[in-house]
């Protein structure tokens, strides 16, 4: 590999730059690793730093503050399930099927990944603002239903929020009271928001009826 | 009117706890008005107290703080809302054009009473669980439309979230990019949340499109 060092910077420095970053990962793994584990509250500095393996007091190096490396932490877990609902979607054409499976992937992560739900609850809305995760691409998708003709809703943006207030209102359902709730009100839910946007009744039943691309794809 | 000292309280303390009851409700209406002038994050307690017309150390007898303060006063601008809506639906006899009217006026609100508006943007879905306010009032209304077979979505909970969800995307839009969104989304929008609900398309665009109550009545 041939390196070329930016102008007014020695190699030297690229080596420091390529260690600093070595550290951040490790902070954000090990953040991710304990929201995961549904610790990410609890920890303390000291744990974030010892399940990353590195010294405690490199952590104010990168991050100002435990929520500044939470917040880091959870964008790239939400970056990360966004990019498996790709993987999961890949192939099919059709933006409504498409959207359908993402929207009944996404709300199974009450039970295939509960701390993942539970950071979405905790977030709310304003999750709607992250640059990463579902919600860009969930816009893009409800864009691209609409330019398909499949969607006859006008506002993407507004659709959107009623997307996301009925998936947070789901997932929190069964955070509460997870026995009036079954992964079939996923299905449900996924064929009334297809409703919502404009998909004939008969239609959406199917879309949130067909069958799962295989689990290994998500 | 005959008064009935309850046991164990003399008249005299009944004088007192009406008085501090007339604070308090001074107090409120203040930050009531305060809230609907946009003024409500930036008034000092000082402030607040000068507009109640009462003196400023008798704040903390009543609130602990501007925040608890601002909190009681939000609940009855909600709760007051509320009733203008259960006014303006009084007769309506279907459960589906009932939810429709208070959808459709709800979403005004943007234009309305901005104020309020942006005290629901600002509050997220979080507000779904006052007790007060549009919330429990869509809810119960929701459960009608299901008793009555009009709304087939099985999930009462779920429905509101997403209504929720759906509406602050709304009034959020409405708030972000004024121009891009008029009063006939609301409509739109209604119309789709009605769909959501397991109102039949055609159904859905005639309950939308309804002529409104007298405005005298919201």
């Amino acid at each position: 590999m041939v390196e070329v060092a930016s102008a007014g910077r020695a190699p030297a420095a690229n080596r420091l730059d390529r260690r600093k970053a070595r550290t951040r990962q490790a902070l954000i793994d090990a953040a991710v690793k304990l929201i995961a584990e549904g610790r990410g509250e609890r920890a303390s500095i000291q744990e974030i730093t010892e399940v990353a393996d590195v010294g405690f007091g490199s952590f104010y190096n990168h991050f100002a503050s435990k929520e500044q490396l939470f917040h880091a932490a959870s964008g790239e877990v939400l970056e990360r399930w966004g990019q498996m609902i790709d993987r999961a979607c890949e192939g099919i054409g059709d933006p409504a099927e498409l959207f359908a499976v993402s929207f009944r992937i996404s709300g199974r992560l009450g039970w295939t990944h509960p701390d993942i739900a539970r950071f979405l609850t905790g977030g709310g809305l304003e999750l709607l603002d992250e640059p990463h995760g579902l919600a860009p691409r969930a816009l893009r998708d409800i864009k691209a239903g609409q330019n398909a003709g499949r969607f006859t809703f006008p506002s993407a943006e507004i659709a959107l929020s009623a997307v996301a207030g009925g998936l947070l209102g789901l997932l929190q359902l069964r955070q509460r009271q997870p026995d009036r709730i079954k992964e079939t009100s996923v299905d449900q839910l996924a064929e009334a928001i297809l409703r919502l946007l404009g998909v004939p009744a008969e239609e959406a039943a199917r879309l949130a009826a067909l069958p799962f691309p295989p689990t290994g794809a998500w």
